[in-house]
């Protein structure tokens, strides 16, 4: 029934759920959420798989200040132009000392310019785990946020072709860990000029279909050519005995990744949490009489699956209000265990996908419950991967184009010329943006859907409008 | 040596030492400080460990937004009176909109009053890792930055007992992750009501002894009792239908844990790090004669013993010049591998702690290396208790006490009367602060050390400048 949802209830269906689930409340200050403790669980659930991503690439984790002196913001010019607007200024007794970090570029890189001496210094690659701050005028939970989590690597290499295939590198671990984990399926591909990050040479990125057909950008990994190391003198002296600036990536993968991952999943019940990232995975809930000893049970199969994360559900309440609650936060699996079900030496396991109930012998349990998450684990990813490909249009002409955004909306897959006003003109017109020049498409030419100039791209380009 | 050096120089090889270890290096903003690679992985061990302690005690984790409005923030009286000369306001679009958290009762507790309805929700037992900001005029890495990380426990309890208990359980886990991790002995006890958190009931604390004798505060757990809960209105519904009050505790654990390591271990040549916290308890180095394979051995060292965190060290230079650079960075064990050992199929094992050089077959290689680290961990913590023991004197007269003071410090074990104006008298006569009323202490009566008046708290207390 989501899926059917218009944006603003689907807008509505999400506020409400989020809350109702125990995932987030509302911070004090404006624009800002609280993490409780069902929501810090699906961060900490990221940072440990994507962590160990990080941790294998030899990337290593370090913590910079939040607070940056403005003058070093401004060395590189289109990013301070790109991020001004969104500061966050500190004051303290002597009046402004710096700006609240809107990513981490300007913090780090004059002290890479110290570091960074010699080609043995090369590669430096780390990685912070941190809170990032931007002043938004419009704010949404998880997706734009006055204060944000986020996770940013930084890393210089002594040549261009090293760092070109990292950005790609970063690129795939952040597609790995939306689909293995989150089981979510976005587009990979590249930015256009207009719609990078500033400062970047060129910025790739992940696109996650939403389930009223808009775009949600979801992570990012930037290459950032020489254009900070020229800005904050970051050279190496070479073997051949000369000083080169060295090449730098940056790239980063945010909590709203939670939000896209909720969007995607979720049904009219609620949430519906991957095995893989869910904090709980089974719930078993013993259905009590007063007289079976349920409850023993209910620990007993507890014990007996210790290899997946399992509750047992003790509070009050009729069988129905605990469904409907542990439903609301997308537990995978139920088990419901009654007087009778003791008996038989079996318990019922409910499906939260499909609702699907099944009687299941206390003998076949684990294997059963294993398969089960397995099987929900991989219908969760083809369901997203659907839901990209069910609406992703190829468009031929400008008619179709703002027709296909009045309805149903979804990725529009079409030939654009490059031009940068070409481009200003679609999003002045209809909202869309271009929202990357996917990787792996067919090399093909075409004319420009918009102004009829050739295509510029060698390949089709898909348009959105942004969630 | 560095026992025997002044404050002054203490200080001087602390900064020092720090920065070439490669730990830390300064920040932008000013009193800011960067967690390089190496100090970063100290703090991340110490996440792990106290971590684990915190799952173990049912304490959920979760994040709360860095900036509060000021208004949540002058609830408590004494709160806000403690901390305002150090706020950092945040400044937007629009003007003021808060500011950063130097820790989070104020950020927090306005959505406990949501959370909290009925007995059922209690204990609500939450914890955040996260960074705090206070503006600091002297700022000492680790010790007192701007922006330090820290951890920070806040649980609130349906009554007293319950809460009483919880205090000395999370110094209790604060105490074994200093004794047990860190190989540190701080004298735990409770602070006077001039010194305890600004709204606490009371404050318990850890202090640590400094080798130049000072004290250094390297943890706390307050008991709040309900002075915030009844600023901040948070009520529960009791069984006998009753609306009350809920009694709560704030406990954290900083950073400057790192820095009471730091100076608690280390020797003329650098770093020691407890082998439980050593982000590299064992480095390999290859003694090159350009003939055998050393290195190939050295890696086969290392695989033998993966139980371990062993790095082999490839990089150039002399061997003498790679002992110095691994023992400036503290590594508890070194094992050096040369041609000749190649053939006598053993190593040298040299020991951080004492120096001594001892030839190890590789067939007790394994075993060895378990005992020799545990011996260093265990010799590590007899040091910091003797350190304590010596450096703690009885004093029974005003004179001893100043005099006492001018030379090689130490904790002052005395009587005092629990008059504010007599302690605050101390400090300005002395710079000398009641430390701690320590816990275990003889229950004994004596007279003020400083105005004669008979002693308030049943035992001795401890005196000594902070660090």
């Amino acid at each position: 029934m989501k899926e059917t949802l218009e944006s603003d209830q689907l807008s509505e269906w999400y506020n409400k759920v989020i809350k109702e689930a125990g995932l987030v409340d509302q911070g004090l200050a404006r624009g800002t959420i609280v993490l409780r403790p069902y929501g810090f669980a699906l961060w900490k659930g990221i940072q440990s798989y994507l962590g160990n991503s990080i941790q294998e690439r030899e990337v290593e984790d370090v913590y910079f200040p939040a607070i940056v002196p403005e003058k070093f913001l401004t060395k590189e010019k289109e990013h301070i132009e790109g991020f001004a607007p969104e500061f966050l200024r500190v004051q303290g007794r002597g009046g402004i000392i710096g700006v609240l970090r809107p990513t981490s570029e300007a913090a780090m890189y004059p002290l890479f310019s110290k570091w960074i001496k010699s080609y043995k210094d090369l590669p430096l690659k780390i990685n912070q785990w941190c809170n990032v701050f931007r002043d938004e005028l419009r704010t949404y939970a998880f997706m734009r946020t006055s204060e944000f989590l986020w996770q940013e690597g930084h890393c210089s290499f002594a040549n261009s072709k090293e760092n070109e295939k990292a950005v790609m590198d970063y690129l795939e671990m952040y597609k790995d860990t939306f689909e293995k984990l989150l089981a979510v399926s976005p587009v990979f591909g590249k930015k256009s000029e207009k719609e990078k990050f500033a400062g970047a040479f060129y910025t790739t990125t992940g696109e996650a279909m939403m389930p009223n057909g808009k775009a949600l950008q979801v992570c990012t990994s930037h290459n950032l050519g020489t254009n900070f190391s020229k800005a904050y003198d970051i050279q190496y002296l070479d073997k051949d005995g000369k000083r080169k600036y060295v090449y730098q990536t940056s790239w980063g993968f945010s909590w709203r990744a939670i939000g896209a991952m909720i969007l995607t999943h979720g049904d009219k019940k609620g949430l519906i949490l991957p095995p893989n990232i869910a904090p709980i995975q089974i719930v078993v809930i013993p259905i009590r009489d007063g007289k079976a000893d349920v409850e023993k049970s209910a620990e007993n199969i507890k014990d007996r699956l210790n290899a997946f994360r399992v509750k047992v559900d003790l509070t009050d309440g009729r069988p129905g209000q605990l469904y409907y609650k542990n439903e609301l936060k997308g537990i995978p699996l139920r088990i419901e265990i009654g007087p009778r079900d003791l008996v038989k030496d079996q318990v019922i396991l409910v499906d939260r996908l499909t609702g699907e109930k099944e009687n299941v012998s206390n003998n076949d349990l684990k294997e059963k419950v294993a398969e089960k998450l397995d099987l929900i684990q991989r219908e969760l990813l083809e369901r997203s991967k659907k839901l990209v490909e069910d609406n992703t249009h190829d468009v031929d002409s400008w008619q179709e184009f703002t027709q296909l955004l009045k309805g149903k909306q979804g990725f529009l897959r079409t030939y654009h010329c490059g031009d940068r006003k070409c481009e200003e003109t679609i999003q002045k017109e209809t909202k869309a943006t271009l929202r990357c020049i996917p990787y792996g498409y067919e090399q093909t030419e075409g004319i420009c859907v918009k102004c009829g100039k050739k295509s510029v791209y060698g390949q089709k380009v898909l348009f959105a409008k942004a969630y």
